[in-house]
C-alpha cells in the first residue's frame, strides 16, 4: 500500500468556541498491525458532543486528548490487512480509530458488523454509541409507564431522536425541544412525537408550558442551560431526569447559573447523569432492540454528512452551534 | 374542664423571612371527641424547616395552611380524654396536632409512644420524623458503604445529627458541615463526627476541600444555596445526594443561583428529593432502629427549648435563622 493515513490532532486546547486552528491535519506512513490487531479504513467518522470535553484539561470523567494527539472519535470502517484471525480483509468493522483515514486497533476493540440490513453509517447512530445512550437513559434512568409524559431536548439529534421514538412506542405522550421551526416540524411529522417546542422562537416557558399541560414525569435532558432550568418547572411530582449531556454549558467558561434545583426537592425528583460507555452490560440488549428496529424500518434517523476529513472541525464546530440535522456523521471515502 | 385552648393561627403569609406578626395567638375553647377521636393536652410541639413551606402558597409538595388555621406540626402528649377504645386517659401520644396546647385527633392518627426508656420529647426528635428523614435519606438513597465518605449539612440540627451518627456507625469517613465553632466542636467531640466545616467562618469551598481530600461519595444535604452548589464541586464519581432540604432558600424571594450543576453529569451522580411522609412503610423499621439506639444511650442528641407556646414564633424564625441549637422544640406545660 502506497497509500497515506491523514490524520486530525489536537493542535491546541479551546477555551470557549473551538475554532478550526484548535485542530491540526496531519499526513503520516500508514500504520502498521501487530499480532492480534487490525488495520481499518475507516469509511465514517461519528461526531459527538463529549469530543468537546475530551479538547479541555478540566476535570471530567474520561482522560482529555493530549497535545498533538489523534482527535477521539467513533468510526465505521472495512478491515484492510488483519493479524487476528477473528477478522479478515473486507469485514465491516465499528470502532474508536479517531479523526483519521486509516486506523490500527486490537481485534477486541473492533466490532464486525452486519450491513445486510442495516446500513453501515446506522453503527454510528440509532444502531451505535448514541442509540444506547437513549435507549440507557430512557428505560434504565426515566423508565417511563404508558400514558406518562417525556419530554426529550435537542429531539431531532442523534441521541434525542431514539428517545423521542423509544418513549412514543411506549406508550408514553412525548415532547421534543428543538431549534427552528425546521426541526420541530420533523420531529412532530416524521419522528412522530406528539409535540415540539422550538427553544429559538422566543418564548420557551410559554411553550414548553402549553405542549405540557399535565407537566412532565420523565426528563431526557441533552442541552442544559436555561432549557434544563426551565424544564424543571414543568416536572410532576415524582419526575425523573435522564442528564446525558449539557450542551449549552460546553463552550462557555462560565457556566449557566440555575434557579429552579429546588424542585428537585419539591417535586421530590430522581436526576441522574450518566455515561453510556460504563453500562457495557447493556448494550447487547440494546443493540439488539435497536438493530430490530432499524432493520424493521420502524426506527427513523436523520445525518448530516460532510464530506472528507478536512471538512471534519467545521462539521464539528457546526454542530456544536446546532447546525447538523440529526446524527453529524464526516464520510471519509 | 375549665381550661381553654390556646392557638397559634396563620394571620398572613410572609414573603421573604417570617414575623412574629404573621401569625397570631387565639384563645378559643376546649375542642370536643367525637366516637373514635381522642383529646391531647400536648406538652412538646416540634418546630422544623418544613412549616415555612406551609406558610406560603406557592405550589410545593403538601397544601399550606389556610389563612386562619392553626399552624401545622407534630406534636407530644398525654390523653385527656378518649373516645376510642385504643387509648385511656393519661397515654403518652404522639401526632400532629400543631400549634396549640390541646387538639382532638382520629384516634388512627396518633400513636401511644412507651416512655419508659426514650424520653417524650425525642419522639419529636431522633425517634420521629428528624429521625426517620435521617434514616431514610441516608439508608435508601444515600446507601453508603463502609469506607466511603459522607457528608452532611446542618450536621448539629435534629435530622443532621441522626445522619452523622448513623453514618459514621455503618463505618463511612464522615463529615459535618455547620454553622459557628461551637456546633462544629459539638458535631466532632460529641456526635464524634471525623470532621466538621464551619460554613460561617468565610472560606467555605478551602475548608470543605480540606475535610475532604478523598472527595464525598454521599451528600445528605438540608441547607441548598452557596454550601450545596460547592459540595457538587467535591463530588466524586457515582455519588448519591439525599436533598432532604434547601432551608437557604427558604426565605427568600429570589432562588440562589446554582452553577455547579454540571457535576451531575460529569460525576455521574444520583441526586434525589425526598419527602419523609411518603415513606410510611419504612417508619416501623426505621423507628424500630432508632428507638432502640435511643433506649441503649448510643445516639446523641440535642435540643433548643423554648418555653411555652407564647414563645413559638419567636423561637421559629430564629431555627430558620439558624440559631437554634439541635432540635427545636416549645415546651408547652
Amino acid at each position: 500500500m502506497s497509500e497515506q493515513n491523514l490524520q486530525f490532532v489536537l493542535a491546541e486546547r479551546p477555551s470557549g468556541w473551538v475554532e478550526e486552528h484548535h485542530l491540526r491535519l496531519e499526513r503520516r506512513a500508514l500504520p502498521e498491525p501487530r499480532d492480534g490487531e487490525v488495520l481499518v479504513r475507516n469509511h465514517w467518522l461519528s461526531l459527538d458532543p463529549y469530543m468537546r470535553g475530551r479538547m479541555s484539561d478540566a476535570k471530567s470523567y474520561a482522560e482529555p486528548v493530549a497535545l498533538g494527539a489523534v482527535m477521539v472519535g467513533g468510526t465505521a470502517g472495512e478491515v484492510v490487512l488483519s493479524r487476528d484471525p477473528q477478522f479478515k480483509p473486507g469485514d465491516p468493522v465499528v470502532g474508536m480509530l479517531g479523526w483519521q483515514l486509516y486506523g490500527v486497533a486490537a481485534a477486541s476493540a473492533l466490532r464486525k458488523v452486519d450491513v445486510t440490513r442495516v446500513p453501515l453509517a446506522a453503527y454510528l447512530g440509532p444502531v451505535g454509541m448514541p442509540g444506547v445512550t437513549a435507549w440507557y437513559g430512557l428505560n434504565v434512568i426515566c423508565a417511563p409507564k404508558a400514558g406518562e409524559t417525556v419530554v426529550v431536548t435537542a429531539a431531532s439529534g442523534a441521541v434525542g431522536s431514539v428517545v423521542g421514538q423509544l418513549a412514543k412506542a411506549k406508550g408514553c405522550r412525548t415532547v421534543g425541544v428543538a431549534g427552528g421551526a425546521q426541526k420541530c416540524r420533523y420531529v412532530r411529522e416524521e419522528l412522530g412525537l406528539d409535540a415540539c417546542v422550538d427553544y429559538k422562537a422566543g418564548k420557551l416557558k410559554d411553550d414548553l408550558r402549553a405542549a405540557l399541560p399535565g407537566g412532565v414525569d420523565c426528563v431526557f435532558e441533552n442541552v442544559g442551560g436555561e432549557i434544563f432550568d426551565t424544564l424543571l418547572t414543568c416536572t410532576n411530582a415524582f419526575g425523573r431526569i435522564a442528564l446525558c449531556g449539557m450542551i449549552a454549558d460546553y463552550n462557555t467558561t462560565e457556566p449557566y447559573r440555575m434557579r429552579n434545583v429546588r424542585t428537585v426537592l419539591i417535586n421530590r425528583l430522581k436526576l441522574q447523569g450518566f455515561i453510556v460507555s460504563e453500562h457495557m452490560d447493556q448494550w447487547p440488549a440494546a443493540l439488539g432492540e435497536l438493530g430490530a428496529l432499524v432493520a424493521g424500518g420502524s426506527l427513523q434517523w436523520r445525518e448530516s454528512v460532510a464530506q472528507g476529513l478536512e471538512q471534519a472541525p467545521a462539521a464539528f464546530i457546526g454542530m456544536l452551534k446546532g447546525r447538523n440535522f440529526g446524527k453529524q456523521l464526516v464520510k471519509l471515502i
